[in-house]
Formats: structure tokens, C-alpha cells, sequence
């Protein structure tokens, strides 16, 4: 089973400076934009890495696991390292960490696209909300995500996890500012609780760029006053609070469905 | 400022009981149930409490606070307790603990309801899911949600916090079984990856009741074998993969907007 094309590295030390690397891709959201690297844990979010032709610097497996490891796995980096199970908890965000890794060059970040259908994330905080609002990007056609400052960092291992690939189906831009946005040669439409026609009754541009703001503020007023297009989420039950990744979900959802 | 009607105690020590059982609610999110009471930490959690009739029967202050609570809090419980500062963290669930909170009975589990369009949720996993999918269901009119064995616990205190307060707007029925569901007059709708017409090109009856299922595994067969329909979310995108609270939010707020 051992293959002996990919180059094969043991690690038994928790001082071993890869280690100490993966220790801080794994516990510390922004330690990807010192290190230009991205830890992914586990086999799904490797899988989808894998399906969009990404090609992993390192493949990490532990010692156990190591003698199952499919080929596909052991053949695709340019090195494989195997470490004694001990160390999985030690580079790992999870509960029960995961057998298996890659690590990525981190993308660069792309330039803005005038033209790609667009979310944008305005100081979104939740890592959760920010995974969640990716694969809802993916899954409707916006292949554009831009990220202004202040929005939760998107290759970040909490991010990664709830995107659950998301990540490779799309370009991403960090660390955009508002001003930035005038380049989009499409309308920028927000969510308002009351202005605007409700969203299942009018018809959405295509293509577009939504707008989806902080947990407790919403869109700040740069973006705002950039925005041509405001919409309303009909909420009949009474309760005027949706989860920002839920409006993102209707919104996108609807542009999606509409412009066919 | 002081207000002498409610009874005031004053606690500075950690190894006090009601301290004890503060710091079992606030971390454990299943010690709701053993003790018989919610903690609600925080002013938005309080005033949605508050807005919905709910009395408490603690209204905790801490000291530094206590001389600038509102009127409105400081007369709405039993007893008011203000606790030493250096005790908030002992009792929260925050990276920032608030400054005042409410304990309060336990709503009683609510009898199911056969005529309320319901949110059925079958072993959903995540705290941040549950709370958003809450919030979905009070803001589009679904006002019992019914959580079999499995599901989160609804009212820890992650789950009470992406709540938001919905919580209070809802009829909510924990620990139900599969079978108890055909009791529901109504039908139950699941999604489904290949099945059924697309979620925006048919009529949804009304009421109905969504099921939504665990974050890997989905809805459950026994659950399935209850659905009479089957509905798909059109991904053009070509991720067949959605957050499980973004396509509640999708489901509920088509619903919502088809039955007018």
C-alpha cells in the first residue's frame, strides 16, 4: 500500500517547527494570511479541494491511518508526512480531530470581476454565518464573494468548516473597501425592514450583487448609499429578525430563481 | 434610584448555591432541564422576555450596573440579586459576559398541536442552526416547532442565544418521537436532492409542516416515510449542498409567500 513516488516524512515532536505551523493554521483564524498557507482537517473539505484540481503541498495523515489512506490522497501531494496520533489533538479544531489533512498555498486573492454576479459581506462576524452565506453563493451562481474589512477571516479553519467547500467553487476577495465596489458594473441591492418592494413580488436584476451586513448593525451607510436596489423580506409571523446567512439563503435564492 | 419593592440580595461569593446553579446553566447546555429554569443573559434576550408577558423569577444585576438599571428591570421580578463584578464571568456563557440577566421557569413543553403549521427538526446538531431556524419559523408563521430526540437542546444557552428571543414567540415541544407526528393534520414537507418539483414552481399547501434534517445525514427514514411531499431547491450553481438553517429559511419563506 505504502507508495513510494511522494516523498514520506515521519514527526513524532510537538516542537517540530511544521507542528508549531499547523498548531496556529488550526487554533488562531488569522495565522493563514502570516503563513500563506491553509490547513484543511479532514476528509470532506479535502475531497472538494481535490475536485476543483487544487494540488496540496502536504498530505498529513496519522499513523494509524496511514496503512488505509486511499491512493488518491497518498498521490497527490508533493510530500506526505505520517505523525504519531498523539499529535492530531495538537493541530486539529475539532472535538475529534480528524486522521487526515492538507495544506494549501492560500489562494490569491482574486481581482474584482466587474461582471460576476457578487455577495458581498460587510463586517459579517460569525464564522458560522460567513461558511454558511459561501456554499448559499455557490449553490445560486454568485461565483464572487467580496469581503469588506472587518468581516470574519474567510480561509479561517471555523470558516473552512462551515463552508464545506464552498470555498473552491468561488473567487474570494478580503479586505475590500467600500469604495472598491464602484467598479461593479451591476446593481447592488441590500435588504431593508422597510423600504423597498417585498422580494417574492418584483423582479430581480440579473446579473446582481447582494449586500449582506453585520449581525447587529446590517449594511454600514457607505455601502448603503452605493446600493440602488432595497428589498423587503415579507415576515408575516410578526418577528422582524432573521438570521443574516437565513436572508442571505431567501435573497440569493431568489435571484436565482427568478432570472430563468 | 433604588427600588425597595422587589426583595435585593447581594452575593460576592462564588461557593453560593445560586451562583453554583447560575454557572451550571450558563455552561451546560443540558442543566436547563434538571433544574427546571433558564438563564437569559443579556439585555436582548431580557427585553424579548419581557415584550412576550414572560415574568422572571431573578433579575440578576451585577454592582457596577446595578445603579443604572432601568426601572423596568428592576421591578419585573420576584427577587432582584446583584452579584459582585468579578462573579459575571463565572456565570456566563460570553467572551464579554453581560452585566445583567433573568432566571426563569421553564416553559412547560407544549402539548402538540395538530392545526399549528409546525418546524419539525430531526437530530439538527448545531446550537447556531437551531436558534437561526427558530427565528425563521416566528418571522414566517410557524409557531411550533418540534424537536425529536437528538435535536440540540433548545433552550441551552447557545442555542437560546442565535435565538435572538424567538424562543418566546414559539410553541416549542422537545424530546418527540417520529410517531407522534401523525398526529399533525396537516402534510409534512421534506427537501430532497432529486425528488419532487422545485420549491419555486408549485404550490405549497397550507398549513404544512417542514421537517429538516441532521447537518450530514439529513432527515431520517422513519421521518421520510411520514412525508407525503418531496420538494427540491433549484442550485444552478451546481453545489448541491445548503447549510441546513439557509434552506429552512428558503422552505419556510416560500410558504410564507405562496399562501397570500
Amino acid at each position: 500500500m505504502t507508495d513510494f513516488s511522494t516523498p514520506l516524512t515521519h514527526i513524532s515532536s510537538r516542537d517540530n517547527p511544521l507542528i508549531k505551523d499547523l498548531r496556529r493554521l488550526s487554533q488562531d483564524s488569522a495565522a493563514y494570511r502570516k503563513q500563506g498557507k491553509v490547513w484543511l482537517e479532514g476528509d470532506h473539505l479535502c475531497r472538494a479541494a481535490l475536485a476543483k484540481g487544487l494540488k496540496p503541498e502536504l498530505a498529513i495523515f496519522s499513523e494509524s491511518f496511514w496503512p488505509q489512506a486511499p491512493r488518491e490522497w497518498t498521490l497527490c501531494a508533493a510530500k506526505n508526512i505520517v505523525i504519531t496520533d498523539a499529535l492530531l489533538p495538537e493541530i486539529s479544531g475539532l472535538e475529534s480531530p480528524a486522521r487526515m489533512g492538507f495544506v494549501m498555498a492560500l489562494p490569491e486573492s482574486a481581482l474584482l470581476n466587474p461582471n460576476a454576479p457578487s455577495l458581498i459581506l460587510d463586517r459579517v462576524q460569525d464564522a458560522g454565518n460567513v461558511g454558511s452565506m459561501l456554499r448559499s453563493a455557490a449553490a445560486f451562481g454568485f461565483a464572487q464573494v467580496i469581503a469588506l474589512k472587518g468581516t470574519a477571516a474567510l480561509w479561517s479553519p471555523k470558516v473552512l468548516r462551515a463552508g464545506m467547500g464552498a470555498h473552491f467553487a468561488l473567487k474570494l476577495i478580503e479586505g475590500a473597501a467600500p469604495a472598491d465596489l464602484a467598479a461593479l458594473a451591476m446593481p447592488i441591492l441590500v435588504t431593508s425592514s422597510h423600504m423597498g418592494q417585498f422580494v417574492h413580488q418584483q423582479t430581480l436584476p440579473w446579473p446582481c450583487a447582494w449586500a449582506m451586513g453585520h449581525e447587529g448593525q446590517g449594511v454600514g451607510d457607505a455601502l448603503m448609499a452605493l446600493s440602488s436596489v432595497k428589498v423587503r423580506i415579507d415576515q408575516p409571523g410578526g418577528e422582524e429578525s432573521l438570521n443574516v446567512a437565513a436572508a442571505a439563503a431567501i435573497c440569493l435564492f431568489a435571484s436565482a430563481s427568478t432570472q430563468k
